[in-house]
Formats: structure tokens, sequence, C-alpha cells
């Protein structure tokens, strides 16, 4: 493990043992919907609130994700987990039955990469042989703690994100203890720092998030030299197309043109012609299916050789956006590689 | 860093560098009241909203361990935080001005020990050479998410906790990379499962998290062949009375019996005469306080030398609650020795 600057870069590099994904109707409809290994048009996956939905959908990904490999559960020594929920209820409820040791995480839509960073750089030190990062996020959950009750059916700006209904989980194993080691690896990471250049509207998101993207790919790419052209695919997940758009700006302007290599998980999971969808999908849950089927699968198809992951997190709560406070964002970068 | 079961057990110890506290005004009144760094009339500190008062702690508390370093904040590679408030907004907005690389935990009233656990484990495999865990917690911010409005001034049963106005911060170093090297330090590290024995009691929280603590230790004493009189102090934070009896009571059950050294930083922050508090403190920011002031300093002056800390947090929200649902907890636990 090397550190550089504020990136760590990992001569072992922790390898992917294996990954899963839940998805509901809308994804599964989606450019994506037939890559995920769940996809249900039944979005209450039997349960009798949106949120045991939510808690099932992590499981499921969990348990499938475990079944993929030669564990047993006992063998995985962390889950990292966290979701949008108020007190993440999703990850607790969703996960505690299998009974491993769980670190609880809070990173909004990012926690899918700050996840995969933490168990990257606690099984590299040799703190673990091998962890799982989960998470999820439901859309009729996400709705009435964020927005609106269900039934009241408000219209959004053109520039609002749509909560993916999903879950992904990762499991990464120590270099040398790996099964699958022919498997994608993290090849580096950088844990992000807070970031907000003023904007409050919380039906720009994709905005307030942007300068986070932006700020972790110029440190990365700072620390390690590095180009854009070193990557077959920079991912974000989930800036929409605005702030997709914005954050591609924003890195031209410092110099690094990403824009013929770059990609964000809200504009890959639906179809973005539709704007039903606004700017695009979001939520925890979003970045985790796109990562966890098509973008770890076309990896190991060797269609896609190294990838730089960004997960994007607003963090603001509905109380702060009441009390009109701005939107703190951040991002988390890790560089996978076959 | 050797795991032995669930524990990690660090050969090369991560060195307590500095710790602060930032206390509230029934805080300061209560037992270990002149022990914190700063403790205020004004629990507004200063702000209009509650939720940036407890920001404004965050900030504080971990401003005033840095100072104590002769580090800037830029030395610290990783900030851990987290805390109670939906999307961990205190955390969010109290730390963005120090532009440090921030991992966002939800933990609930755990968040203390499972920063310092997971410092410890990067700062061990060499992640890190610097690292800080802050937390807090606040008794309006807290009414208002999870019971009742202020001026509705509700009753509660005894078996209630008094959340504490206050935050910690702790700056750990790598082995070798410590100024204070004579400073308390990290022995071994327990991350927790999420256990539950049924109770859907909000008012009995202590009785909720009592199983967690006992699981944590149980896996701790037995992983390592420690027995309780190998501590000095076993301090759980934070169970409250009904919760520490419990949790003395399944630990004897199991074998281990931590009755005559085993207390609670709920039952240490206010004055257990003074039913006022019902069943102690709770929080994040009450283990946050009671660690990194008094044990601390217990420790520093030599009259602890070996303590176990161990976080409880109660993993509920105000939804599940009102979903009927039980409440899950967690256990994340340190041995700190000089």
């Amino acid at each position: 493990m090397i550190r550089m600057g504020s990136t760590v870069i990992f001569d072992e590099p922790p390898v992917i043992e294996s990954w899963a994904s839940v998805a509901g109707n809308h994804e599964k409809k989606g450019p994506l919907g037939s890559y995920f290994d769940i996809a249900e048009e039944d979005t209450t996956f039997g349960h009798k609130t949106w949120e045991q939905s939510e808690s099932a959908m992590q499981n499921m990904a969990f348990k499938t994700a475990l079944e993929k490999t030669s564990f047993q559960a006992d063998s995985i020594d962390y889950i990292f987990a966290g979701d949008l929920d108020n007190q993440c209820i999703a990850s607790s409820f969703g996960l505690m039955s299998f009974n491993i040791p769980m670190v609880g995480l809070f990173g909004a839509c990012s926690t899918m990469a700050e996840g995969i960073a933490l168990s990257s750089l606690l099984l590299a030190g040799g703190a673990a042989n091998h962890c799982a990062a989960v998470t999820s996020s439901h859309f009729c959950s996400a709705e009435r703690q964020f927005r609106y009750p269900l039934e009241y059916g408000g219209q959004r700006p053109p520039t609002a994100q749509w909560t993916v209904t999903g879950a992904g989980a990762t499991i990464l194993s120590k270099s040398g203890q790996a099964v699958a080691s022919g498997n994608p690896k993290i090849r580096a990471a950088t844990i992000g720092r807070i970031t907000q250049l003023g904007i409050k509207d919380i039906n720009n998101m994709g905005g307030a998030m942007a300068p986070a993207a932006a700020d972790t790919l110029t440190r990365f790419f700072q620390d390690t030299g590095k180009k854009p052209d070193d990557f077959d695919l920079i991912v974000t997940g989930d800036l929409g197309e605005l702030g997709l758009s914005l954050t591609i700006q924003l890195l031209q302007a410092g110099g690094y043109d990403c824009s013929d290599r770059m990609n964000d998980c809200g504009c890959m999971v639906f179809d973005n012609k539709d704007k039903h969808y606004g700017s695009g999908g979001s939520g925890c849950g979003c970045s985790a299916i796109v990562l966890n089927s098509y973008i770890l699968g076309q990896m190991l198809a060797g269609n896609l050789k190294n990838v730089l992951f960004i997960g994007t997190g607003a963090l603001m709560s509905p109380t702060s956006t009441y009390q009109g406070e701005i939107i703190p964002a951040i991002a988390h970068l890790v560089h996978i590689g076959i």
C-alpha cells in the first residue's frame, strides 16, 4: 500500500470476489435490465412496508453475491453498509440475519464507492481477509422521506432525479486470499472531501455534487500522475445528465478532458430519452446496481480494463433544506482494473 | 496486526495523539463537568438552529483536539464522523470547513467507538498516518427528531434516557508516526454484530442494547483469552442504569463477572441520583465526551491502565418504530491501554 497525496495505491490489490444486483420494475425496463441478477415487477418484494422491501433487496443482494463465492457468511470479516433511510434502517434490518460484524456507513449515494474503498483499505492493510460492501435505495421509501407522499403525485423540474429501486453487493478478498483471482481488482482509492458551491436546490442535486466529483477526480489525477486516457471508462454515480455535464466542464477547466470516456450511472440505468426520469437515476442503489451488473460484467469479459468508479453523495437532509442550508456533497473514487 | 476470531490485536498499537470534548449546560453541572475542554451554559453555541449548534460543537471539538497536536489540518488523512441527525448533517456541516477527506459513519451511539476502531484498523494497516474520529449529539435536535417537539414537554418513563449535548474528537496516529508516544494506545478492536432480543420499547433502549454489548464483550474475551480482571475499567456507552445492569447479568450468565469494574458513560455523565435524567445519558455525544475527557485523562495520569470502551448503538428510526419493528442494536469495542 503506497500513499500518494490523498490517494492510496494498492500494490497487492484486493480482488472483487463476486457481485450481485437486485432491481425494481423501472430498472428492469431500462437499458441494463437484462444484466441484473434479480429484477422484479413487484417492488414490494412481498413485504408490507417500503422500508421492509428495501431491506429485503439488501438481504437478497448480499445473499446472491455470497452464493457466487465458495464462502459461508462467517468467512466475511466485515460488512460495510449504509443507505439513505433515516438512521440507515434498510441496512440494519436487511443484513442483521447474517450475524456478520457490521460497519454502518453514511455517504448518501456515494455509499457503494465508500464501502468498496474502506473494504480495500482494510483488506490491503491486513485487517481482514474478506469484506462486503452493500447498499440500496427504494423509490417509494425515498419519495416519502425526502419529497412528498406518493399519493400526492407532485410534479418535478427536469433537473430532478429519479430514485432507483435497487440494491448491490460487492464481496472483496485480500490479495492472496481470493478464490476468483482473475476477477477485477481495486488498484487505488481516493476518499472524498466535502465540497459545496452554494447550491441549495434539492431538485438539482447533480449540480450540487459536480464540484465534489471534479475535486476527487482532480486529486486522483494529481496524486497518481495518471491521465483520463489511461482509463476506458470514468463513471460517476449518480450525477444525472446535468451533473455529468457540469463535472466534465469543471474537469476541462482544470486541464483534464474526460469528455470522450465519461458516463454516469444515473444516465445509464434508465432510457435517457424518457424524460419521465428527469435528469437520470439517483439513490444509493443506482451506482450500486450499475456497478454490480453491467460494469463489473464488462470488465470480467475483457471489454473494459481500467475503470474509475466515483460515487457521489449529496449530504443534505430534509431538515437542513427546510432551514435554508446549502447542499454539501462528497465523492469517493476507486480505480478498478483487470 | 493479528486477527484472533473477530478481534484484531494491534502489535504496533495506534496512539491516541490528542482528544477534546465540548459539552452543554446539563453536562457541565454533572460530576464530570470540570473535565470538559469547553462547557457552555448557552447550548445554542451562538447559532440559530439546534442542528447548527450541534455542528458547531463537532467543529469546536475537532479544532480543539487538533490544536493540542503539532499538526495542521492537512496532516489528518481521514476524519471518521457520524451522528444521529437524519443523514448525519451535524457531521457534514460541522466538519466540511476543514477540507479533510471524510468517511461518513452511521452507528448511532456507538459512533465514537466505531470511528476509533476504524481509524485504528486503517492506521495499523498502513493506509494512513493520522486519523480523527468525531461525533456529537444535542438534546434539542434529538428530541424533536426522535421524540416530541420541545414545547410539548412530554413525560417519560424512568427507563428512558436523556440525550447528552456534547461532541468529542479523538486524533490517532500510526505507531511510529505519533508525537505523543506516551499517550494511551489502541491495543485491540472488535467490530460488533447486530443483535436483538425482540425489544420494541424506545423508552428502553438500554434494554435493547444490552445483548449487543454482552455479545461483543463475550466475543472479545473468547477471541483473546483475556478476563475481566485484566482491565481496570470496562465502560459501555450508553446503556444507562437499566441497560448496564442487564449487560452485567448477561455477561455473568455467560461466565464473565464484570460487576466490580463495569460502568457506563450514560451513568457517569449525570448525577445518578437525579431522576430528571431517567436511566442516564445517551446520544453519540455521551460516550464521546466521557471518553474524551475523564477516561483518557485518567489513563494519561496513570490512574487507569487498561480500559475496554464499548460503544453501543440502537439502530431504530422513528419510521421503524411507527411500523412496529424491533430495535436492532450494535456494540463496537476498543481496548485502550497505556
